[in-house]
């Protein structure tokens, strides 16, 4: 692993104890890259049985709840919708061939399409095809969820070849009271406050929009569920847009806990890290990521908030006002292969999933440890030397770094400062202010 | 025209209902060139018949209420001085040829100049005569307000071709117990909240400085006069310096109503727009001035306050320090035909009038606007869908940054945001936050 | 002398009268360069009679009060050390050749070497030999105050040629029960609010540092001394760390009435003037001294406060916190003659001592001139004509810079800006500033 995260396995082990667990690191892109895969093939939506069924996949990893919450349910400003279920959808031409089948790729039919069962020629066929002419091999996604609505969705090039000829439309759909379905996995810490992390589990056969997602939040569950905590960790894995509305909605006395949150989505594609903000812009878990990125070794590029984009829109409104940024690699709707066909396998990388695994990691790490401390002898300089820490920090020489990093923490813990304040000023990474205060917190010099 | 304004008559027209009041925008640029052009020959100067006879003329398009205050009237820590006028002058050269004659250019003699009439030779001459070196051919602009003197200007060629012989010269001017003599007009709005606009009128034959300021605040004022308003709206046509001081001497209680204010000059040069900040540095009417320029698709600059220039400095004086910034196109002073006879009906036109206008009109949009609206459903994001609001806004189809706006003004709406807030926040123009905020009003979800 | 520095002689005599106390400000330069030939030959360390010695020549110019604190006093968590001595030390050859000699140069001894006197062979003698492999002519500087040892710091060219042979070293020191010796010298102003000026005096025969530093001192209280004096003023000659850790330790009731510090080290060097903050970051002293080097003409270079450095790590503790910077020219440890024999005589200059000297006094003048006047004309300008002020300041004919200035202190002048302030926004250099608010003074505008 190539990876360049200033967090070296050292530091995360101390609070992640893979040997104990059995975890092994390096195997953390391939496992996730498995759990891609396997769920890869499932049509889901907001709502209906591919939900139920890749959550049933995720229960093999986590101790994850499933809520049903009923059609009719009203959320917020919103009503639960009906509950979407399809076996088998095509479209045969005149010769009785499938030109269009839903068995060879679920992105064929118009997600949450009412059943339909007619022929009819290609001029009324064709309002109910959706295509994208400028990569004509691609299959479109396409979704009608408030609208009722029934289309299919072929690549372009096949839309081209269609003869002028009646078509026999089948879609085996069903649109009915049922439930919204969603995950909830809560590793209770050390103090009720939360950090959350939340997924969209809505898209069919889709990699880095969000089948990565629901891979990192599963991987990134387990490592922390193996580890002790101080802050309890709540893992969504919800539709989109509805799904939030949802849990909020079902969970107001809940939502003041949460301290920290990132929306994870698309991080396996091979792009840079990509941090858009919470609405707040200066939240701790906006600095906190900031300095991670800044220090990761890796390519990154910063966003400010904007009311568009996953589930952040919900948990930054202004009614919650939330600090839940979101961390990325490629930002969705810059990348050609977004919402199409060519968002597959190939699309997604083991390295880059555990990449983005590690900075996730690191900024767990942060937040774990970012605590206050105040300097016991704040008039003049202590001395270092008789209390062994002159020239040997935990067993170890120092370096001229970490010398830097035992003087920062003495200078700033006044009380003001927390260690990540430390760190920004210092500019030095977390991780070394964090041993220095350790070491520190070791003798009698910080409390 | 060619104007690039991002408000464009759709916009500004909703406000100003142009065909209500038979105005037509497009010709705006000719009427206040043609107003430039009439008051040209005029002499001005900070007291006297020419001020009389320029606000006479200003008042066939608006109700002008003109101020006379006595010579001797103590207005803060100055005094009212003496009334100026002048009927002739000239210098005659031994031949009794006029070789400098106050009948051609009303420039040829120092401003405020004391009566004189007598015949001395070309050394004693001298002294009161002023040129320009560097443009021989341009006749400068020089005042005497408050110290007696007399003299004549002139070209610097001329000066150079005198003969040394005996000159007659003659100045029929009187300096005399009178009035300073000011224009006002009061366009009162929805609230006593004031927008003050103020231009000095003391200049003689100058077109850009200030005929173009007279011109602009003249046109604005008469589309303002035909439009709803929230902002009561205040124009003062005042002699410089003595002018505002007089002025705020006398209409002390009236100071605290003024919320925003602009002094305008030089609106009518080639050059780009500028904009000189409040001595606040950050009031509303500097961070509408900015917005708008920013979005104008033209040209322009910004500048930090300073206490040198026109009446800003009274306004910004420390006891007032008023939010009255300074929109100019180039500032004064920095261009050569900068009070002298260049800056004649060649130096302005009616393109220039006209682009200064707009934009002083789309700053005055933004004042109106620029109200602080509330979210009624802050939890989540509300459904837009079942209000007809996800595609179409007052009927027409929503484009991507309609869409946005909407979302940006539902997600800062939470009663510490204005819409210039939102505008600036989020990038976009303040017409699109403004239809945004408009639309979402009409529905339950905006008050 | 070539200075640039803005704040010209007569700017800075009329704070300090030259001609009264008979300095002459151009032989500064060869002054400070006169008392660091007088102190380079004595061995001072952080205790003992080099530092007398040095203090007795220093009380030459100044009335210093030399205190001596007993070794074992306990200052704050430190212990002052046993007092160090030495008469002589050498290393023989075993032809009986001394061929290192603390006669020759005092940096050849480890500074608080412990007594040793012993034949060894070149193996045991190795590990107490220190040298420059980089610069194998010059003689590192090297201390073990804290950790008893012996050694000796020599060329590292010598330290190839000596041959597998026994060896004589002799080091005839002692390290007893004695005391710790500083000079403190207070000039009484105005008030009792004071500007603090400390100097390491602990470094054997090295210039830069920081021989310059105590001569820049000695010359800037003498010129201090003879002027009048808002503030008072303290000037601290202290061996370095365990010195401010004293007097800090005896002083706590005086370290509130410090409003003001500067740290004064390697001031003689070529390199451009350099500032390091205190702590605060933003405190008076931070912003005069940036003030002053923006103006000087001269390059510098601004740092932000680290906790690393000379005795500004002790008054910018946390439980001191006092606005406290450095001031110096090349930045410690960034050039390789920094603690060698090769900051000798050569690497410092009267030029660079005497532009030192000039910055200095220049902060000072703006440390004593930065009040906040009162505009008692608030309402609109003043007439600035009749007061005598229009064309004519102080006797002399007004620039374009000063009577901006003029405008800049009337406007500004309500009460919540200093002089500084003013300096700052209107980007004048305070002399500029200070001699408007003075000329203003002395009329009825200003209080």
């Amino acid at each position: 692993m190539s990876l360049k995260i200033i967090w070296d396995r050292y530091i995360l082990g101390k609070m992640i104890d893979f040997n104990k667990t059995g975890f092994d690191f390096d195997s953390a892109g391939e496992g996730m890259y498995h759990i891609i895969s396997a769920l890869y093939p499932i049509c889901r939506s907001i709502t209906g049985e591919g939900v139920r069924q890749t959550l049933n996949f995720i229960q093999q990893h986590l101790p994850l709840q499933q809520v049903e919450v009923p059609t009719g349910t009203p959320v917020l400003d919103w009503v639960v919708p009906k509950e979407w279920n399809i076996q088998d959808a095509y479209v045969k031409n005149h010769h009785g061939e499938k030109i269009i089948d839903f068995q060879q790729s679920n992105l064929h039919v118009l997600n949450y399409s009412i059943p339909v069962h007619k022929t009819l020629p290609l001029a009324e066929l064709k309002p109910h095809l959706f295509s994208l002419p400028e990569y004509p091999n691609w299959i479109p996604y396409r979704t009608s969820y408030y609208q009722e609505n029934w289309g299919f969705c072929l690549q372009h090039q096949r839309l081209e070849s269609l003869e002028d000829c009646e078509y026999e439309v089948y879609i085996d759909a069903s649109l009915t009271e049922g439930a919204l379905t969603y995950g909830e996995c809560v590793l209770p810490g050390a103090t009720t406050d939360e950090v959350l992390f939340s997924c969209h589990c809505c898209h069919p056969s889709l990699c880095n929009d969000n089948l990565s997602g629901l891979a990192l939040m599963t991987w990134l569950a387990k490592y922390l569920s193996a580890s002790s905590r101080r802050y309890s960790y709540r893992f969504l894995f919800i539709p989109g847009t509805i799904g939030s509305i949802t849990w909020l909605s079902r969970n107001e006395a809940q939502v003041p806990h949460i301290k920290h949150g990132l929306v994870v989505a698309g991080v396996g594609d091979s792009g840079p890290l990509t941090y858009k903000k919470s609405r707040q812009g200066e939240a701790e878990i906006d600095r906190v990521v900031s300095h991670v990125l800044h220090h990761s070794g890796v390519p990154y590029q910063l966003q400010g908030f904007s009311p568009y984009g996953y589930d952040e829109r919900q948990y930054c409104s202004p009614g919650f006002n939330l600090p839940v940024g979101s961390l990325t690699r490629s930002p969705f709707g810059t990348y050609p292969e977004y919402h199409t066909s060519a968002d597959n396998l190939d699309f997604v990388s083991p390295e880059a999933l555990a990449e983005s695994l590690e900075v996730y990691l690191a900024v767990v790490d942060v937040l774990e440890h970012n605590h206050t401390y105040l300097n016991t002898h704040p008039y003049g300089e202590p001395q270092l030397g008789k209390r062994g820490l002159y020239d040997r920090m935990g067993g170890k020489q120092t370096t001229p770094e970490s010398r830097m990093a035992l003087l920062w923490v003495l200078n700033l813990s006044d009380g003001t400062h927390s260690l990540l304040d430390i760190a920004e000023r210092s500019h030095l990474p977390f991780g070394v202010i964090k041993q220095a205060a350790q070491a520190l917190a070791q003798t009698d010099l910080l409390v």
